[in-house]
C-alpha cells in the first residue's frame, strides 16, 4: 500500500486548472507578487523535505510576511477548503512537509525576525522562520544558547523544531523542543490567533501547550516562539571510548546512567558509520573498533573534572580498548564533527539512504543491534547505526539506491520492519523526527484503535474541516485496518517500555 | 454570581430518589455492598474538598477496588447519562472534587497498590489512590524518591497530583507532576482503557500525556501511573535570611537567579506569616523580620558547599540583615518546618482562611505585594503571605469568619481581585492548585473566546456529552458574558510574562 493516501493530483491536471486559477488570484488580491509562487519551475523545490523518497507538486506556494497575511490566507483556505501544508525549512526526516495535490504550502521563512531577546529573563522571542541556530548566535554575547540541536540546527527553523518536537545530542541533560519553548501563538485554520503558554511553571486549562508542540503541522500554523535560553556552561569536556563489541558499549551507556551521570550527551555508533564518519571529517575516531562512544560533559570547572574522572572509571571497568579525554575545546568539537557529519558521510557510502527514528529501552540495546543486523541481511540492505544512545534514541541508516528497481521498495520495507521491532521491545516509533507520511502505517502497529480515535478527536477539535497536513501524523481506521490485513499485523502493541 | 451553577439538586429531592435508586441497584448488581455509599452520613464526608467554602452533596459515592470496577461504573454512567466526580484525597484546594447533585463520586482511594518499583529504571508503577509520601517510602530503601512534593503530600494521591500538575517547595529545581510522570493509564467516560506515554523521550501522535496531566478530572478517570524516580541528593543545605523589608528580599530571589543558581527550593514569607508559623512550629524565625528567604541547596558535597558560600555572599549583598546556613539535617528540617505547617499556622489566627495561587513574572514581587497590601486594606480582611518565590507563585492566605454576614463573599472577591491583579502585571490565575470551581471565573479574564473556545473542543474531543466533573476548568460562553457584565471587565489579558 503506498504511503500517499491523499489526493494525488497532477500539478497539469486540467480540473485543478481552474480552481488554482480562482484561488490565485484570491491571493494576489492581498499579498504581493513574490509572495506567491505559481510556475513549476518555481514550485519544484517545495515539493519534499528532508525524506526526498516521497514527492509532491503542490498547487501554490505561499509565503507571507505577517502573522496578519498568515490570517488572510488561512482564512481564505478555509473558506474554499484548500488543505495547507506549513513548512519551515524543509529539512525534516518524517515527510511532515511533504505537500499535498491540491493544497498549498505555506512557507514562514520570511517570519525570520528576532522579535525581542531578554538576557535578565533568558528569554527570547522570535517568528518561526528564525533558524534554530540564529537564535544561540544572538543569545551568545549575553553568555546565553539555545539548548535543543538537531544535527540540521544550521538550517531548521524554530518553527519547524515546534511542529516536530526535535531534540539533539543535547537533549539527553537540556530535553527536548518541548522543554525549551515557554510560549506560542499559532493561527487556526480559521485564521484565529490563538496564545499558548507564558512564563509561569504552570497554566491553567489543559497544557495545550505541550499538546500543540510535536503536532506536525496538524493543528495550527505556528507565526511566533517564546524560547528559554540557557547560560552557557563554563566548562565542557568530551571522552571517547572504543569498544571491541557493540553489547559491551551498549552496556558502558547503562553503566554511566546507572551511576546517576547525566552527560550534555551520550551518543554510540557502529563499525561501518565509524568508517564512514572518519572516512569524511577525519576527527580520529579508531576505525578498528566495532562500537566508539562519545560522552560530553559540561558544567563548573570542579564539577566536570570530577565526572570526567568518574566517566573514564566507568567506560575502562565497562572493558573500553581505549579511552581519550578531550584536551582542549579543539579536540572536543573534533570527536564531535564525525558524530555531526555522519549523516552525509554515511551518504557517500550509497546514492540513497533512508534516516530511520526509533526508540527503545537502554538494556535493549544490544538484542535491537543484532536482530537489526539479521533483518539487514534478509533484505540484503548495509544499515549502518548512529544514535543518542543515552536516551535509547536509535537513527539506523539503510543505504540503497533507488534507481535500481526494488531497492526503494526494500528499503522501506526494511525500515518498517525496524520500527516494529522497537515497538516490539518497548520502545516507539519516533525519538524525535516526527511521524509525518513515513511512519503512518506504524502508528496503527503502536496504538489500539481507542488511543486512535482519541489523537483523531484532538485533532477534530482544532480543525474540524481536516485541511491542515491532511494525511499525516494519525492514520484513517480504513488505513489501519488496510495495513493489519496486508502485513499480517496483530494489532497494537503498546510501547511503554519502563513500566512492563 | 454564584460559583455554582450546574446542577444545585437537593439530597431529599424526590425527583432524584428514583433514578438514584435505580442507579444504586445497577451499581450493586456488579460491586459489593461495601463498594457503594447511599445514606446521608455516609456520603456527607465526600461533599467538599480542601476549598470547604463550597459543599455539595453527591447522589452516591462508589469506591471501586480494581480497573474493570472502574470501567464497568463508567460505562453505565455513561449509558445513563450521570455526571461522574473522581476523587484522590480530596485534599485540592479549588473544588475540583466537588460533587454534583446529580452525579455520583469515585473514589480511587481503594486503588492503592503499589504495582512495580524498578531500581535501575528509576521507576515506580502505582495505582492512583497511592499517597504522594508512600512512593517516597517505598523509594527509599533504594536510595531513591519521588521529587514532587506538595505541602499535603502525607495524605494527597498520585492520581490527584496528576489530575492538578501539583508542584511543591522543590519544583523549582525539579519541576511538576508532568516533568515526573512517564505513563498514565486512565479510562475514558465511555469506558475504554487508554494507556498515555512510556520510557522513550518522545512519543509518537499528539502528547496526550501532557496534556491529561493538569486536566483536573476532566478527561478521563486515572487508574494507573508510571512515576520516574531520583537518587536521593547527596547533600542539601538550607539557609535563612531575614529583611527588614519585602522589596529587598524580592530582589534577592531575582539575584540568586540571575547568577545561575538553581535552588532546589526557595520560598518567603512575609511578617504576618512568619510570626503565625513561629508561634505554631517554634522554627527560630526572627518575628521582627518583614520577611524571610528560606532556599535550599542540594548536590554533591563539593557543589553545596560551594553554592551556599555563593547564595550566602548573595543574600548578604542584597541587604539580609542576618542569613543563617543550616549545621546539620536537624536544623535544616527545622528551618522547614515553619514554611510547611504556615498554612494550619496560619488557620489559627481566624475561623476561615482562602489560600490563593497565582503566579507572576518574578520581577513583579514587590509591587505585587504592595497592591495586595491595598486591595486587603480595601476589603478589610488580613492576608498573609507564604510563597515559591523563585516561581513567582504566590499563595495570598486571605484571614476570615465565615460565620460574619458578608465575610465569606468579601473573601472570595478580594481573591478575584488578586488574581486579577496577577493576570494583569503578566502572570496567571493558577501555579498549582488548579482552576477547579475557584477560579473559573477568572479563566474569562485569562483567556480570550478564541482560546477558551479550543479549550471547549479539546474537552468535547475526550468526554462528548460532558458528563466528568460538569461545571469546573473551563467557563461555558454563558458564564463568561455574565461574569464581564457583572464585573465590568474589559475582557482577557493574555499572561505570557516573560515575552511581553
Amino acid at each position: 500500500m503506498s504511503l500517499l493516501e491523499s489526493s494525488q493530483t497532477d500539478f497539469h491536471d486540467p480540473r485543478l486548472a481552474t480552481s488554482r486559477a480562482d484561488l490565485l488570484a484570491a491571493l494576489r488580491a492581498f499579498l504581493p507578487t513574490d509572495a506567491v509562487l505559481e510556475h513549476e519551475e518555481q514550485v519544484r523545490p517545495y515539493e519534499c523535505d528532508g525524506l526526498s523518497v516521497y514527492r509532491q507538486l503542490p498547487l501554490l506556494v505561499v509565503l507571507p510576511r505577517t502573522v496578519a497575511e498568515v490570517q488572510r490566507v488561512l482564512r481564505l483556505c478555509h473558506e474554499r477548503q484548500v488543505p495547507v501544508v506549513a513548512r519551515g525549512a524543509g529539512t525534516g526526516l518524517s515527510g511532515g512537509a511533504l505537500p499535498v495535490g491540491d493544497g498549498i504550502v505555506l512557507s514562514l521563512a520570511r517570519l525570520n525576525r528576532i522579535l525581542a531577546l531578554d538576557p535578565a529573563a533568558r528569554t527570547a522571542r522570535v517568528e518561526p522562520g528564525v533558524r534554530n541556530l540564529a537564535i544561540t548566535e544572538a543569545a551568545a554575547p549575553h553568555g546565553l544558547y539555545y539548548a535543543p540541536d538537531p544535527s540540521s540546527q544550521i538550517a531548521c527553523t524554530i518553527g519547524g523544531n515546534v511542529a516536530e518536537n526535535s531534540g539533539g545530542v543535547h537533549c539527553l541533560k537540556y530535553g527536548l523542543t518541548v522543554h525549551n519553548v515557554l510560549a506560542v501563538k499559532f493561527v487556526t485554520m480559521a485564521g484565529e490567533l490563538i496564545e499558548l503558554g507564558g512564563a509561569a511553571p504552570d497554566a491553567p486549562g489543559y497544557d495545550l501547550l505541550a499538546l500543540y508542540i510535536g503536532s506536525e503541522g496538524m493543528l495550527g500554523v505556528t507565526v511566533e516562539v517564546t524560547v528559554a535560553l540557557l547560560p552557557v556552561p563554563e566548562r565542557a569536556q568530551a571522552l571517547l571510548a572504543a569498544f571491541d563489541d557493540t553489547e559491551r558499549a551498549g552496556h558502558a551507556v547503562g553503566d554511566i546512567i546507572a551511576a546517576g551521570i547525566i552527560p550534555a550527551g551520550l551518543e554510540m555508533m557502529d563499525g561501518p558509520a565509524i568508517q564512514a564518519a572518519e572516512a569524511f571529517a577525519h576527527a580520529g575516531y579508531p576505525t578498528d573498533a566495532a562500537a566508539i562512544l562519545l560522552c560530553e560533559l559540561d558544567g563548573t570547572l570542579e564539577e566536570v573534572a570530577e565526572l570526567t574522572q568518574q566517566v573514564r572509571d566507568l567506560l575502562l571497568a565497562s572493558g573500553a580498548t581505549l579511552v581519550q579525554v578531550s584536551r582542549d575545546d579543539a579536540e572536543r568539537l573534533r570527536f564531535w564533527k564525525g558524530r555531526k557529519s555522519a549523516f552525509p558521510a554515511i551518504g557517500r557510502l550509497a546514492p540513497d539512504y533512508y534516516c530511520m527514528d526509533g526508540t527503545i529501552p537502554r538494556r535493549k540495546l544490544p538484542e535491537v543491534l543484532r536482530r537489526t543486523a539479521q533483518l539487514a541481511a534478509e533484505y540484503r540492505l548495509p544499515v549502518a547505526n548512529v544514535f543518542h544512545a543515552g536516551d535509547g534514541n536509535l537513527h539506523p541508516l539503510i543505504l540503497f539506491d533507488a534507481n535500481r528497481p526494488g531497492e526503494l521498495e526494500r528499503a522501506e520495507a526494511l525500515g518498517g520492519r525496524i520500527l516494529e521491532l522497537c515497538v516490539e521491545v518497548g520502545g516507539t516509533i519516533t525519538g524525535e523526527h516526527g511521524v509525518g507520511i513515513e511512519k503512518i502505517n506504524q502508528m496503527c502497529v503502536q496504538f489500539s484503535p481507542a488511543e486512535l480515535a482519541q489523537f483523531r478527536g484532538v485533532k477534530q477539535a482544532f480543525d474540524p474541516l481536516g485541511l491542515l497536513n491532511p494525511g499525516k501524523g494519525v492514520p484513517t481506521p480504513r488505513r489501519c485496518s488496510e495495513y493489519r490485513q496486508l502485513s499480517g499485523s496483530a494489532g497494537h502493541q503498546h510501547g511503554a517500555g519502563a513500566s512492563h
